[in-house]
């Protein structure tokens, strides 16, 4: 499964998914990894991985539209057939959304539909709840609302922070996303509608 | 601490929580149970235990207002410590929350601030989130967003209909809500804004 990565910060979870490649775990090819930031963490963990880059810098188109052409060309000449997002921090336009038609994952750290948007782990923290996590999805046309594929817990322990909590849940990112990219590209998702029924 | 339940229903909270004061676990008295139904099985439970009960059902009064001022002065005669709500469907006014100074606590079944309101387990399977749970919270002026106290996660499976999930959360809030409300009795739960820390 030729697969495509957009990724904004600093690529743990593009990581995660380059080693579970590595060790033979996930059934996908990492062709290409894009950012819409020049000079990520990310870009050079793809450049390590020998996986070629392109930059997606809003300041090198006249609007929004055109930068998101240009990546729409740029996962059709890589013939991708599956898009994941990790730590992408641009929300893909419906438009976008509709004229792709492999799926888009995301992950999001937090048990959605609690806590969408950025800030997700600061946003448990002054809320005060006990027990936050984090949510693999397909993206769809809203801000993380998209059919859920994997959701795991995660405590949130008596003196978190935001930066404690969200270090404990990226933990848990790590493993969550190769897992849930594993059952999609292995064919063992099915979703109809909302729901999202994984095949034994 | 003199304890009040409200409970609507079948009453298993308050069975779970008169079976915790039975076994010495939990260091509260539960002086009285009220409904605003009548003839409810959690009323018939009370009455096994030997507990007294009184209804508030809406049709003996002329108004909302009118029902609460019964409630107000029912916890004031009984010098009620603590208000616990399991499984009452009634929202209590703010007006209310305002005039009573001992905390009140609900339990709500999913992990809030996700499906908060009615049908909290049917809001999660048709959501499709793949993890749900319970949450003991200090009632305030809100709907079900008060400052959490306890919450654990509950696994949403397969096949699981609005009942099935139902019953795997009742059973965890079962022994969520006398362990909440022993930490509350024990005078281990501090609460600072949203912010709920449990002392060791």
């Amino acid at each position: 499964m030729r697969t495509a990565v957009l990724a904004s910060g600093r690529g743990s979870n593009l990581q995660a998914l380059i080693d579970a490649c590595g060790n033979g775990s996930l059934p996908i090819k990492i062709v290409c990894v894009g950012s819409d930031q020049p000079e990520t963490v990310a870009l050079k963990r793809a450049d390590t991985a020998g996986i070629p880059t392109r930059v997606f810098h809003m300041s090198d188109y006249p609007d929004r539209q055109a930068q998101e052409e240009d990546i729409l060309s740029w996962v059709r000449e890589n013939r991708v057939e599956l898009l994941l997002l990790a730590g992408y921090l641009k929300v893909l336009s419906p438009q976008f959304i509709r004229q792709v038609a492999f799926p888009i994952l995301n992950i999001h750290p937090s048990l959605l539909p609690a806590f969408p948007g950025l800030h997700a782990q600061r946003q448990a923290v002054e809320y005060g709840v006990k027990v936050s996590g984090c949510t693999v999805h397909f993206v769809d046309e809203g801000l993380d609302s998209g059919p859920i594929i994997l959701q795991q817990a995660v405590p949130v322990l008596a003196g978190d922070t935001e930066d404690t909590l969200a270090e404990r849940i990226l933990e848990m990112e790590h493993r969550l996303y190769p897992e849930a990219v594993r059952l999609v590209a292995l064919g063992k998702v099915e979703r109809i509608g909302r729901q999202v029924r994984i095949l034994q």
